[in-house]
């Protein structure tokens, strides 16, 4: 695995500052990249680390490319990170090639499925009655497509994925291992101290450029779809209730949950292990903290947060016991203001 | 997919106001139903909804049913919520019914297991030796079911889900894709800073009715078993850990975790993302709401929370900030007031 | 299934008083064991329940031998409860045994894979080229085994593992149904608003002695390798992300997230529905109590908690609302001390 800062160039673009000929061995973080290796330098404020770099090369931005340039040869462009990420992907296309696309004799393909050409099929992989798939779709192993799903073209199932009747998943998407589109959402009336199940008559619907990490979940719709809009991201472990939306270009790290008819606006992130609760709205550019729980809507852009501070248990435990007087402090403070009054009135201070 | 509203009330009773020959198209949401579409009206506070509904079709309580007959024809009965689950498992059954049970014969089955009439098992599932299922169930495509294990009448694994040695699911019990029953609960004993895996001799036993949804997990007991008892509804992504009971017809939201041994009453609900610590009682009909972390028994039912409520960043940085101050404010409170006592004693408000 | 006690300790050691001959049939809690069962007693406080026990046979320490002798034969050993955990194994060794190693024929197994004697796999298993596998390991039904992988000798996956191209998984480890090693590690580079995925080209390595519980998720690296290393427990639903570092020695509960690059040191327990946020440090030692925000780097080992306490709702409401004016109060208590100065310096509390 090896390519030569030329080729690099040549297929991504930039401006090369130092031999083409240049072997690159491997892309390597920026603090542990050595001769042969490859790092980037995203923003100015790493410019310190770039005195102590041993990369072979770097790829920096126009501001540093003088001082990039005294230390290693250079690929020079507008955004380091997003030359990156597009270099990280060419890099896999080169060193780790698909193999052709083929169905596998031993998956089961239901004879009344449609699938496009150059679509791969893995082993074990099962795809229902009147499925529909995409030109150039990989299907993975043990993959499990229900009856009348849809699933666009280049889009890749890895092992495991299974998806629920009906349900329509866009172009260009990737889902990881594991994945459960199409779940029933949890639904269910009550009946005297039991619950009497709802049908979960609707399904999902995700839009194009969408990639969900292993193990998540997001449950088809009561009466109408659930619906992921084009170019979201979601983690691994991430539970998705009926009836939800979610916004284009929206991103959800590892094991959030959302309850079911949230409504998250476009370009919105939540953090990790964060909580939206149902039948409530996030507007646009809404970005949620880590472990936060959402408990009403949200109608502003901005950075919200709800988590209880970390501390040593034995100052936690002081301070945990406290907060359930918190309210009586409160009132034991005004009466102490009120008390007060006549002295505080003749005080600069208050 | 289309039924008459003289249909639907001879299959499930009410009162039909309005012509029995109205065609009915979709089930749908009251704020969202159009004409052909037939919408219910769980509670009389959402009247108002009934002035601007599209609906086609109305299901009502009797308090509502002049109203809502000078809309809409209307199906009239006590429990409209009710009615509507009801509604739902019928238009299912109606519209998408379930094809022939039939043993695929890709399915790998030990000739040892046991299987009832009308038993249905989807391609690539795997039945172990000794294995027992009953009447009518259905085993979806990839589903393991290890040596011993009984499968109950009526009951469906969706596909992927995976049942341990000798665990027992009852009959009419949903589990939906990717569960796993019966993995190893979470023991091990300490010696010189290493851990001596305890093997789990137990299982699990899971009572009739029981849903559960995507991705979940419980795990088998250390030496008793863990057991979920009849009609309990769990969602997605929840852990159950070893031991670990779970009354009648209690619910648990996306994503709870309930640790070793805990023992949870009937009619209880636990909230999306809460967390249940080991060893620990909660009573019958204990609610917590979601993201609420139970540390101690419950003994008395009720509604408990804790949750750090969400804010926008600024502002909870000034008070996460004071919150570990919180034990030390409330000395400096005490210590006021002490000073200020012969003050206090004077006011009327002290 | 049974043993004699004579067999038992034959196997085990410990000394025996009482008779040889009695028949164990099962291993049970304390608690709830009966005669012909064998229970054990972790601690000297446990000693109040050794006077109601109905066990047949008990282990315990030496300081407890002659109160038990006096109720029932014992086994007598210094860590009762580390005994107790090998005699799980060797009761399970001798009870369940497991059936002679094959490889099924309806597993898929590419010609290139190098398989060790004595490697059990089975039925729809996917093995990828190249990959290696060593002596005793068993690959469950359905387990997806990705080119070039390695899986160390007497390794066992369980039903429904997958393991990713390119990674490792040391010796002796146990992965439970649905855990995945290897998914894509969640990261995109933004472009106007959109995400450009940066393809994950490092891997997973895992050392020897690993537990990883259901439906777990190791994501692979960016560049450099996601590293769990020896001996590292962890429960169900766990989500690591890409170029963690976990080290020897370490537990995790169930439903824990531990964020991207973040380092955790050995013989760390994170408790369950943790939170660890990413690129920072725990040194080795500590201990985070469950449902707990790792928000910044830890350097000193110790007990570390930030959870919400909860509370009956009403309470919690009163107490919630309060602490968003908990900085104000801050504030107006300080307002209130600058007022009393003079009165304070007075009184013998100040």
């Amino acid at each position: 695995m090896a390519k030569t800062l030329g080729a690099i160039v040549a297929a991504l673009g930039g401006d090369l500052r130092g031999s083409s000929d240049l072997v690159i061995e491997r892309l390597a973080p920026l603090a542990r990249a050595q001769a042969g290796e490859l790092a980037f330098i995203a923003q100015a404020r790493y410019a310190k680390q770039l005195q102590q770099t041993q990369a072979g090369a770097l790829i920096v931005a126009p501001a540093l490319q003088d001082a990039a340039a005294a230390r290693a040869p250079c690929i020079v462009c507008d955004d380091p990170y997003l030359y990156f990420a597009r270099l990280t992907q060419w890099w896999r296309r080169e060193h780790e090639p698909l193999p052709a696309p083929r169905l596998d004799p031993q998956a089961s393909i239901d004879p009344s499925a449609q699938l496009e050409p150059e679509v791969d099929v893995g082993p074990f992989a099962v795809i229902g009655p009147a499925v529909r798939i995409g030109r150039g779709a990989r299907i993975g192993a043990h993959a499990v497509i229900g009856a009348l799903a849809q699933i666009g073209a280049h889009t890749v199932l890895h092992p495991r994925v299974s998806i629920g009747t009906r349900c329509v998943v866009g172009a260009r998407c990737v889902l990881h291992p594991g994945v459960v589109i199409g779940g029933d959402g949890f639904g269910f009336a009550p009946q005297q101290g039991r619950w009497v199940k709802i049908e979960q008559l609707g399904a999902v619907r995700i839009g194009d450029e969408v990639e969900i990490g292993a193990n998540s979940c997001i449950d088809r719709g009561a009466l109408d779809d659930t619906v992921i809009e084009d170019g979201v991201k979601l983690d691994n472990l991430v539970q998705i209730g009926h009836n939800v939306r979610v916004g284009a270009h929206s991103a959800m790290a590892g094991c959030v949950g959302v309850a079911g008819s949230a409504d998250i606006g476009a370009h919105c992130s939540i953090g990790g292990g964060a909580v939206v609760l149902g039948h409530l709205s996030l507007a646009d550019g809404v970005h949620i903290s880590a472990a936060s729980v959402v408990t009403r809507s949200i109608t502003k852009p901005g950075h919200y947060t709800g988590l209880f501070p970390i501390d040593d248990n034995a100052s936690w435990e002081k301070n945990a016991a406290s907060l359930k007087q918190l309210n009586r402090l409160r009132e034991r403070l005004k009466a102490l203001e009120r008390a007060l009054e006549p002295d505080l009135s003749k005080t600069p201070e208050a």
